[in-house]
């Protein structure tokens, strides 16, 4: 029997709450810190590790989180949904990404279809299609190969595939994958679609729509520029386009397109890089196989999270920890920086993923809760963030938990020996350092120059950014967010804080404003 | 006289901790929403409007702000600055930034160098540089024209010009402006400069190195992949590369470079974008008159921050409420979203210009500060983060104060008309519709759907994305991170809190280690 109760009403969340708070500084200086790095990690999917030594718990604390997540019934509660419950209690729909790149559960069937074979047809017939793209079956009017992709899209539909494709672009260069070149237009600036269409060879590249209602705003506006594009260049768009919708749009199954490609309710957009949101786009640049490496990553990761004992499940771990930081630490951000360049849009992604998710104000029963739910993420990779905005992070009034990422070897494994290291000698060097500098400081009689240290961080520690090793590490975020959202009672799936925004700017577009709206409108020369 | 007081020690600011908050969602609808957004507002600079009527003030606390400002002696400690003081501190010297793009004050002479003169020469130089290298006279060693740049450099000598090149790109390419293409090298991931210089067509591309000290170490390490790069095509170093930089570095005068031009001590690399670190790559890729257009605007944005009463000087007001913001009611973060997706950048910009310079803990004599001083800045470009983190934006359990920049044109005016609007009046509309959601909410018995509202927010309105726009709010937001400084009482200029971070990176590299640190280079497999 799963209860469902808000965190506050959990014994181990008052005990929690209770506990005698860590020294970060004291226990991550000398022997003891030492210790505490050897000790306080977990071993991940696809050779990943997740050092938690210099946040601020200790044994008892983690014996308490662990308390909370039985407590909590965190892993019940994703038995739950992996089986195929309403776990979107908001739009009364399940959540069944995690179907979309393996099967950890029963067979979910919904009117008559097994969910995991309906997105596994996607997968293979997005593979056909792509193949057929790259060996010259499916080609342009003038019977010319397709060279460039360009995705369409916002949002989930946007941040996750973008973040994927940059995360892989040059390992697929490396490597003898790297296909076709990708674009993406998101932004209903005309700027954005114009200034991308003007980079792009049209008349050798297939668009992507993708939209699953079939009927947002900036991505059917979007389309008409690229159809304007197409038309100029005398080319026929519906040779040109291809669709990735729900079956029941207005987009499926229309003559306009080249195929279509369905998704369904029950991926939320913001985790839709595995489906076919990102499934075609990947799979034309890079090629089924890379995409279904990346698949086998985000599958390892989902198994990952199904450890029973938090101590031995990361995702849970991280949740945990995240939980005790916000509400009982009383922390309000947490950074995200990966040091590696191949990562440089992947916070974005977690922005969206982590703030839409848990950035709710009340429970999964419609109820105000009466504490802290989802935090702020932002972040940029390092060491170009120590340049930028790290001196806040060291010295500044507010302590932000940061997020470390880092890699064992570059991408490309061409570097250069300056003053006797290698580059990723010294990206390795320079974050082992900011955790060090972070959690223990240092005195200086002069404060200008003091740092008091005791600002937590943990570091997930991979080999290389390959395909099989970026599927992981997104499991690992968007399962700790959907176990963070089961810690604070919260529906993570719906996003009912959009809807307001959209409401008025039609109202703006039709005329129909009051007051202070008109008055923008009129400031604005709408 | 000056008097460098910490802001808790100021009577007006007393007065502002005992105001009667604003309850926005009440003046915000209505007459009064419509009132409030035609009054509060105050023009700017280069035709833009700063409009904070979602602001959480009332007549009564811009009465108290406008006490604060004066006590605090902003102007005078601004007129201070610009002729000449010792403002920064910590590090013994002159601010002198403003001078790159005019000449607010007095001569400023240091060790019988007048520095304006001094700036305006390298600037003169960098044009007459870059226009023979545009009309053919400076050329590969194959007599070929140069047709790429290509920016090495970190932080301030990143963030900025690559935000600057992104926001006029497209404006110059429209415009008949765009010379060279340019790049940027900045991590010391070996994965960026790779990549970067897999994309660039070597032969006929100026590299500019971009160090004051000559030192920074990812800067020189980066330096090396470029030479590698040239060397392995026959092309000879010294004959693509100029430097930017001091005139004591090891780089001044070097004959490993083309021509060298220099900034000096009193230009902080976050402050930088108008010397000769943003001039040389902004004037090579677009030309000097573009590059001069842009210190125009920017010029015209620092005058304007010199007038003396804050209700009329949008720099000094927009700094005012926001400690207020920060220092009375508790925000700890601001979001800056730009409706315009040539500022994709900007906000990562900002972020580094106001986290650095007012992330500080202790004030200008050392002393701690027993208040919070510079917050969290992130953002993303409009429309697209409202498919992403507007989410907790509106219905989280924190309020973010958001600081909006919309755009009466787009940069190319190539658009499409969809259900009766364009694009551009999608963007608008949006802009306006997210400011009132924001402030007024929306009450529904479903509390899932329910917008408390008030949450604070500002626009900033101007006619289209040029070169002198782009002067003007980069001047807004350097002089508001100014003012917020003498109002924290900080040093804004001096960025001791990176130090820590680069002297364990060192020991790291250098095999020098104890304890916890060694763990993590040996989990890192350094």
């Amino acid at each position: 029997m799963i209860n469902w109760n808000n965190l506050d009403t959990l014994a181990s969340f008052r005990e929690l709450q209770q506990s005698t708070p860590v020294d970060l500084v004291d226990v991550m200086t000398g022997e003891s810190g030492a210790k505490r790095v050897k000790e306080y990690q977990v071993p991940m999917a696809a050779g990943f590790v997740f050092n938690y030594a210099a946040r601020p718990v200790d044994d008892d604390i983690l014996k308490t989180l662990t308390a909370l997540a039985n407590e909590a019934q965190l892993s019940d509660k994703f038995e739950e949904l992996y089986n195929g419950a309403v776990v979107n209690t908001g739009e009364k729909r399940l959540v069944l990404h995690h179907l979309t790149r393996g099967q950890l559960g029963k067979d979910v069937v919904v009117d008559g279809v097994n969910k995991r074979d309906f997105y596994v047809e996607q997968q293979n017939r997005i593979a056909d299609f792509a193949d057929k793209v790259h060996n010259g079956e499916i080609v342009n009017e003038k019977g010319e190969k397709f060279t460039s992709v360009v995705q369409i899209g916002i949002g989930g539909s946007d941040l996750g595939p973008r973040a994927m494709y940059l995360s892989l672009e040059n390992w697929a260069k490396k490597n003898g994958k790297f296909l076709m070149d990708a674009h993406f237009i998101s932004n209903v600036d005309p700027d954005d679609a114009s200034a991308v269409l003007a980079d792009v060879d049209v008349a050798h590249a297939i668009f992507i729509l993708v939209s699953k209602s079939g009927t947002t705003l900036e991505t059917l506006t979007n389309q008409s520029f690229v159809m304007d594009a197409l038309k100029k260049e005398g080319l026929n768009p519906a040779k040109h386009m291809i669709a990735v919708t729900s079956e029941t749009s207005p987009l499926a199954k229309s003559p306009d397109y080249l195929a279509a490609f369905y998704m369904d309710d029950y991926i939320g957009g913001r985790y839709s890089s595995t489906s076919a949101v990102g499934g075609a786009v990947l799979s034309l640049a890079f090629g089924p196989d890379v995409f279904a490496e990346f698949l086998k990553g985000a599958a390892e990761g989902d198994k990952a999270a199904t450890e029973r004992d938090p101590m031995k499940n990361p995702e849970m771990l991280d949740a945990l920890i995240g939980v005790y930081e916000r509400n009982v630490l009383g922390y309000p951000c947490t950074a995200v920086l990966p040091y590696s360049q191949a990562l440089s849009r992947f916070p974005a992604h977690l922005q969206q993923l982590d703030m839409e998710s848990n950035g709710k104000s009340v429970n999964r029963f419609g109820e105000p809760v009466p504490y802290k739910t989802g935090q702020i993420i932002f972040g940029e990779p390092g060491t170009n963030g120590q340049h930028s905005f790290y001196q806040l992070l060291h010295q500044g009034t507010d302590i932000v938990p940061l997020q470390f990422i880092g890699f064992k070897k570059s991408q490309l494994e061409n570097d250069v020996n300056i003053e006797g290291s290698t580059s990723q000698q010294k990206l390795k060097a320079n974050v082992a350092a900011q955790i060090v500098a972070f959690s223990c400081g240092k005195t200086d009689k002069n404060l200008n120059k003091n740092f008091k240290g005791g600002r937590p961080s943990s570091i997930i520690v991979g080999e290389q950014v390959t395909p099989e090793a970026l599927g992981a590490l997104l499991a690992h975020f968007e399962n700790k967010v959907m176990f963070q959202g089961f810690l604070w009672n919260v529906n993570s799936f719906d996003q009912e804080g959009v809807q307001l925004g959209k409401t008025l700017a039609k109202k703006v577009l039709a005329g129909d404003m009051s007051d202070a709206l008109k008055e923008y409108a009129s400031l604005l020369e709408i």
